[in-house]
């Protein structure tokens, strides 16, 4: 697998992604009616460096990167990934949260925070323990999950 | 004491209370030289209502509520407030607290939220206990304070 920083041109292989995991509306705080141009420019732009992960020539993950807060802050990153609903299972989001701790550290973060991992997202949980972050918060009911009702969101955090 | 919403005509009188909270660099997690402009725009712009608290005919608070999450996480407010200088110790935060359930109610939210309490703003973590909050996160030397170095930053949750 192959991750490098994204470009205009993916636009259509980040929305394709982002369009599932959006509708679904499980495991994002974003709208789910979100329009593509809105998501994109939510995922792409502002202060996020956004990257790909290619296999076997397509996009089959893309994640973003930036400071958690500004000023004092502003030394623990923030990330977002989504994976290709066709290529789930196979280590896509571990590769590019690993990729994403490098480039982290690279950029000078000394930590990095989750601000809102949905508690009922298991598989996602479970990766961010066994990648070594620690849940340092829990918000009661925070997340209206359209099958389960409202669940708890997790903060984690991990020293880079 | 009396809260009204705000208006474009009260950036002066906001950005005088913003930029002595700014330039300290203590409380908030934004630049410390953010420019007025700038510093305006985050307080009355995007999402965010904005209230400001009057006495005597004059500016001595603002703070600002919107939903802390999109999605399934829009029904749980976040707040922001800044008092003058020269009003602090006598109520004024506490008095846009309870303005800002009452207003965060009204608009439908179940919750508040803050995401971002520096720890070492021990007047701050008193009056939010005081009025009902939990601290549900704590974010290891999330804040570097200008004086103490890194600090924990704490999430704090009330039900409304």
């Amino acid at each position: 697998m192959d991750i490098r920083p994204a470009t205009p041109a993916d636009a259509d292989a980040i929305w394709h992604i982002l369009e599932s995991v959006l509708r679904a509306g499980e495991t994002y705080a974003l709208d789910r009616d979100l329009s593509r141009d809105d998501a994109v420019a939510f995922w792409l732009g502002g202060d996020r460096q956004s990257f790909v992960a290619i296999a076997h020539g397509m996009v089959v993950g893309t994640y973003y990167l930036r400071a958690n807060q500004a000023g004092g802050g502003a030394h623990i990153a923030n990330c977002g990934y989504a994976t290709l609903a066709e290529a789930r299972g196979r280590g896509v989001a571990r590769a590019m949260a690993v990729h994403s701790f490098a480039e982290a550290r690279a950029r000078g973060f000394r930590a990095m925070q989750f601000n809102f991992v949905v508690s009922s997202n298991v598989p996602a949980v479970r990766l961010w323990h066994a990648l070594g972050f620690e849940t340092v918060g829990r918000v009661p009911e925070a997340f209206d999950h359209p099958e389960r009702g409202l669940v708890d969101a997790l903060i984690l955090y991990r020293r880079l």
